[in-house]
């Protein structure tokens, strides 16, 4: 017996169009932190995709309500592909910042939007955060993709659509990785970004009202004592602290680093599900 | 905004030919418990495919080599893909059933066959079992998967093989299920094997030595009292025991339907990584 | 020393009475699904049960509120001992299907019943679920159980009591599987339901509106695109997509037959704690 | 409906005689600081239990092979039932103590005991320990007892016993705990010992070389710096440091006590499977 | 080479001011059980301490509101350091005991405790447990921690204090361990409390409306059936049984004991993060 | 109640001479790249440190043992503080490179070096590993860190050494970070190495035979197809792929930002522990 070159085949796994994706923010920019790699490589795929923001994300240290939205509409156009646009739309669900809370209300804001784009596939930060939004937004979209489903009941249309269309149940509902918490993500998958590190990192700078750059001396005493966003990196004496924001963009690419180190890729992002993944092929296996 | 329809694109993910695979099993019939769906899947999907049995599985309470061996060779056309025969492959290691240890030789006479196959997805049982020749394989893989790659060094040449060609280092490394312990399976992944179930079944049931049917009154006594093969079911006094091995067919079919509706498809089959997987589309995804 | 046949000793475990079960599901149906073996076997076994709905289930796409209260009396006969009836009741406390939400209301009203019923051990869905009824039923009962133990303060009566009795607290607080997140289950432990399958079937198909079966081609559009109930089986081209519930039934076997296979009897079901099992006596496990 | 007292039955699990049990030990006094408490109340419910000593637990930085024999006698003296004597019993395997390896010899060496005492339930150290003898006979132990199924093949006959009968599939192997390491222990099931702490007590400290009396001032160097038994309490300096063996006998109790207050009761010993416990009947529950 | 003593030298790590604490209770003697040693420990050591309790603990099956707030300031008292007092204070947030909810007004109650006492380092208790107020006190909490960061927002002022101070953000929120769940509480990180097993005990015991002693034969009436608190120690007939309250005392020492026993002190009390702790020394470990 | 400012008290935490630390590694460059920053970290803070080099790691694609060992010298002066030179030495204990086995020989060797060095704090690679030497290594280390305090026995008196001292018990075993398994770091505690980073990097790059830069062209025939090491990275078709190496100084450097921005230091690495940490204080504390 001989290790005979492998001979290829055609696949037989049946042809279906991209599944619709939906990825909900608490506050614009969360999306593009978090999977803005991702959203970049699955709109190049095909995906349609809704980027949602549940609220303004204002009031803010640093920015208001105009600026932010205009940076999101930046952000946006950074995460386009090359050919084919607009295959990401984005989209206000208005609730309060700071203030969303886990209701019914919440849950049939979100059902509504979930129908009105028809999501199958749909991606919410995961759930351990420090941040009041990002836990209540998220529990939210979890009850919200089961209410999306429901028949016989009447779902708010979310604003910029017609409608809600009919009934739907997303297959999937994964988290990605935007947490205030510093905990350590073990994630179930990994997507591989190569190619798409800079197009996530222009996105996330879009937003300068909230990373910068800025005047260390005189941006700091806009944050709270202890905020890490400007906390001074510690170190000895000879080498003066400076705002986060000095290395951000720099840390963009090294989380991106870290986590393509694990698949062998040049960069990528985790995502996490309790549901365990079904494949019917290793084709689209990277490592 | 409206929801409209999906545009369809061709895919920009490379075609590359399917990787080869090397299926191990301590003994004959382990590889069709844990994975014959998946076996018979993959084969169809064009990947060559090697079971490598690292025992001849005997002795054992019920048939010996000559027999074992050639239930093996019948299991293994039960697998074998409707067309573009013979795509799977088996080969046997011939170390001592019963008494394989994790050392230095079984981990060179394992990535002799990994090089030989030059393999670049490895299957082995999951490592938490009951059966010490299931353990000290899987643990003598999990080296071997690393000594393959090793330069300036020689391997033993498989039985059936005319060399081991060049160092090779196997992406991935994936446990199946076939355990001895009643421990409860928390899968990475699920592979879809609807369709492939009745084949499944027929490569399992190939092994009459081991599953039977049996008479229960007269072949009851070549097993261990306890041996969850012979036990019989339990159950009130009008519903006499029997040998497992009465309901084995339909508990291999309730299996695979159990991992199936995790899912939402007929039958699949759980796999275990402690590598997260790498995912370069999500249009394998089932569920 | 040789293995002498042990000495048969009489038992010094003192003889109690069966504790008072309460069994809690969100929507009729959910108590039978999850644990209709247990049910039947723990009625068979002395223990007074009471099923609690906590809401009509309707609407919903199949059936309405007068139905579904008939087809749950139904199923409640199917799991009566079969000598001592009636051993298990069932009540229903009316609060709103789809809208169940953790609050004080929903909390105490949870813990009248408790106290009507002097529950010793309480049974309730796991609490990782897609459908939000799950998860906020599930969560008021594990307040609820603390609650019912609080002095010096009023709870409502529950529906067909004549009052809510003095405080008690339950010792355990047991999670069953009903779940409609394709989640993998690692139980705690496993309730051996070997002959009590048949009656779970014929307690759960009782709910023809939510089981079927249905005829495929009209019924279908009553369902969500997505949903798992009208989903059709994958497969290949000449093995024709079903509705789920063509076969449900067989699911609900294999279902038993699959956590059976993990103490090695024919059925089993599988339950969930945080607390430890605590243990006076080996001679309760089976395996 | 209200709440009436609940109707006793007859209990319709069969009575089957109690399981043999062994308890396998690395070093005299093992089995008893893990689960001492666990075999007396054993031994009163009408278990026959052997301690199975792997090695004599010499050398040692006090005692030597005679003196520890007969301590080891002395504790199983203590632990035996008050009526229908001699319920426990005791041998010796005899491995060269501090050099036991999982190897094959080892495992039949294990494997012979299993069979000659035709145990139903094994109980071994945790896998998690520092010290070596634990993990390789622990790791052993669970390759024995599958080993100990086998049929055509030869186990040497064990230090005490006639033959080794035949083959056995012990239904539970348990894990108890008697560990080295500093770790936290996250039991699956705790054994209500309420009533038997006393006599673990006298059990642990028949071993008197081990865990003295002993003089702080002349004894102490007999232990390696760092070693835990030698170590000094830390405290304010008016409180000098004490050899550990001076609240030795107090932490025994507080052991049980910690673990009793888990399930309610005066005292526990915790105890870890990976199977997941199969019941027939709720009724031995405590807690 | 030899192993020459190590040459001590000057620390670099720089001096900081000790990181003000606060520690949060659901009601009066919660701080005490979970962690009354180390409030004692870290008082010592020179940190501010504020101990809030979120309700007054009435009512209750025995004791009300002026008896419980005179047992807090004793149990207070009895934690103070030796020197440099009052180090720790106490402060009433004066929520509805029993009726605790996780809302945005609970969250900036907190919130403005946080900032009141511009906090370094918050306590609270674990989040799994039986009692409705400990989850809903931890889950505000944790949101809390955030809120208080947060510009251009205001918070009430809690009582007993002149305002909130500037925004502030907490740099480690810790777990301690007081649970009406029996779970096995597996710790991030133990504290040692050698030295202060004493006060821990005298602050717990303060609360004698709580913990007794009591007259068995009276007061077992004021409390539900089955609550832990009231019930009797199970035992054999000889050894009647007694309210758990009668070795309250020594169980408090053996919890102590027993947690100590695992990094080799004679006190520690366990402690739970979900953010990695960062070291920048290990010259604080002790083990 | 006012918030003032905290009283700085003199710390009552003992000073003691920091613990002799002994790190090991498999091979050459293994402890530079899993805790480098924390190795030049705690010599700085005073700590004397041995790296204990099990193998001279040679054969290996590029290099040999002359060439090794000089890089390793390299790599530790890097290391060494700015002041109190030496503080960190190396010795080799020349076991076979590829072929390490866990057995009593290793760990007798091992502990011949603990006690030696008379370690108080032992750092190994973490368990989990595809390269067969870690696994071998850890688990030899796990073993003779009980080894090294047995009275009554000989151990080999490790090369550089004159003897190996009086038996000696390691407070702490800590693993640390360096695998070939493409898993998921949760770690127990973080280092912060913040003005470490380009020691760390400048010890790895010593190792030129290991990590380049290399010749793309022609080095990239030196290795295993698939071996992460000469893997290129994938991209779009016109960003060519490179040898790993080509971004491997970039690469620490992304590593030690990833794990720092966990605690909200600059740089960082992870630990892990099975046994929990025991604090006598906070004052250590990163974040």
């Amino acid at each position: 017996m001989n290790a005979a070159p492998p001979t290829t085949v055609a696949s037989t796994v049946a042809s279906t169009p991209p599944a619709r994706v939906l990825v909900v923010g608490p506050h614009p920019d969360d999306q593009e932190i978090g999977m803005g790699g991702t959203i970049a490589r699955l709109a190049e795929l095909g995906h349609e995709i809704l980027l949602l923001d549940v609220t303004d994300g204002s009031p803010t240290p640093r920015g208001e309500r105009v600026g932010r939205l205009a940076e999101a509409a930046t952000a946006l156009e950074s995460l386009q592909p090359s050919a084919g646009k607009p295959r990401i739309r984005r989209a206000l669900l208005d609730l309060p910042n700071r203030l969303v809370e886990h209701t019914i209300a919440t849950r049939h804001a979100l059902a509504g939007a979930i129908r009105a784009w028809q999501a199958g596939i749909i991606f919410t930060p995961q759930p351990d955060d420090a941040h009041p939004d990002h836990r209540a937004v998220t529990r939210s979209v979890e009850d919200a993709r089961f209410d999306a489903k429901l028949t016989k009941v009447s779902m708010p249309t979310p604003p910029g659509f017609d409608g809600i269309g009919p009934p739907v149940y997303a297959k999937w509902l994964f988290y990605y990785d935007v947490s205030h918490l510093r905990r350590v993500a073990k994630p179930d998958f990994l997507m591989d970004i190569t190619g798409f590190e800079h197009k996530k990192q222009a996105a996330v700078l879009a937003y300068r009202s909230q990373f910068g750059p800025w005047d260390d001396a005189t941006d700091a005493g806009a944050f709270a004592a202890g905020d890490p966003k400007a906390r001074t990196t510690s170190g000895p004496a000879n080498d003066p602290g400076k705002l986060i924001s000095a290395d951000f963009p720099q840390r963009l690419l090294a989380y991106a680093m870290y986590w393509g180190g694990l698949i062998g890729t040049r960069g990528a992002e985790p995502f996490f599900t309790p549901e365990p993944l079904g494949l019917s092929t290793l084709a689209g296996l990277v490592g």
